[in-house]
């Protein structure tokens, strides 16, 4: 099943996905038109990794980490699908980046990844754009980089995992008004999905509604004001965000 | 006026403090015994800084930084006044960092340090545990430093902005088992409390009970099972801490 979060009317619904109409909590149908999405979960603890595709470390001239680089991110910067997300004045470099975002469906605590994916609800998109000036660190980028209100669209759905044969082989695309600029494949993560669980997990307590946005492969360029960028993950969906002044 | 968060009876009361005792939201006054504290504000985004005063950064071989290293902390890591935060099993160095805690008011977008007292709706101490095994790093810790579970006790009280005359002159002190490991004083802070919330809200929005850990002064030492250490700081209070296994 495919999940959202939508304001219609005036309050926030959870809705179902119904042959490309949406199946709202009060009963109603309505069309996607209708509605102004939220993020699928409302974001808490929100990790998000550094460097987790090879590629994308290289092209950023950065060796790969030999354990995962994760840092968080706070809920001044999620928006929904067909959001816009407001380019910082001072950015000379807005990346778009392309994630596939792993939610937490319960509580973890020293998960082994074999049995990591027994604590994953579903799957959904992020758009993680980095403000490139201020990536002056391998091990993390700073708030300026990666903290900024709106900049990181997410949704539409959250994908239930039953739904998702294998989340390590989806390949990931982006597009900027129209046309492709990244493309990328999940199975070419450094740490895969268990891995990361199992890492988290191994020091900190996971719950319920957590997400990890486990990082981007190779293609990020900056994008303008005006810029229609979609970010699509095959069978999870396409994020869409413009960018404004 | 000093404020608290205490569940009594089995549910979460705001409370204030009526000459050392606490005067519940339901009109009740209890003795302190008679509750378990809460953090005095539910830890949303918590910002924490690194390497906040001159002498910390020397004690860790560390260069004064330029401008605020500030990372975030997840909700899993705080725990209320008088509660027992967990060694975790892999900890070598587990030092204990007393600082001010800043809580803000009002949304903050843009605000120059001339004005940003506006923002501050009150004060509270924090104890921002450190595993110093896994800090590699200058710019900011990783989560496994800073991040686990119970590792950051904060409380008891929110003191009132107004009931606080100069909060960049206050000392700081640390007791362990009752002795005195660690003093300073917030006006050696590197950047000031003006500055950071100048610093923050120039690039990104500050919220409603959004809280700044300020940083530590020198002093910081590993702490054992068993130890009850009490951060305190002029003013605001004495935050009571036991460490368990």
């Amino acid at each position: 099943m495919k999940r959202a979060r939508v304001v219609y009317s005036g309050s926030i619904h959870h809705a179902v996905d119904q042959d490309g109409r949406l199946l709202l909590d009060n009963g109603k149908t309505v069309r996607e038109e209708e509605v102004m999405w939220l993020p699928p979960v409302e974001p808490k603890t929100v990790f998000a990794l550094g460097l987790n595709y090879a590629d994308h470390a290289s092209e950023l001239s950065f060796q790969t980490p030999s354990e995962p680089l994760v840092f968080l991110k706070g809920p001044n910067t999620f928006i929904g699908h067909n959001g816009q997300t407001i380019r910082p004045a001072d950015a000379t470099y807005m990346h778009y980046e392309c994630e596939l975002a792993v939610v937490i469906g319960k509580m973890a605590k020293k998960v082994k990844a074999d049995n990591a994916y027994e604590y994953v609800s579903g799957y959904t998109i992020a758009n993680d754009y980095a403000i490139r000036d201020y990536l002056e660190n391998y091990y993390r980028p700073n708030l300026r980089v990666k903290n900024r209100d709106t900049c990181t669209p997410i949704g539409p759905w959250l994908v239930d995992a039953e739904d998702v044969e294998d989340p390590m082989n989806l390949t990931l695309k982006t597009y900027v008004n129209g046309e492709l600029t990244q493309e990328g494949n999940t199975k070419d993560m450094i740490f895969s999905i268990p891995v990361l669980i199992e890492y988290l997990s191994s020091f900190m307590t996971l719950n319920a509604d957590d997400i990890i946005l486990t990082g981007t492969p190779k293609g990020s360029f900056d994008t303008a004001v005006g810029a229609e960028v979609i970010t699509e993950i095959e069978g999870i969906g396409r994020l869409v965000n413009t960018i404004v002044d």
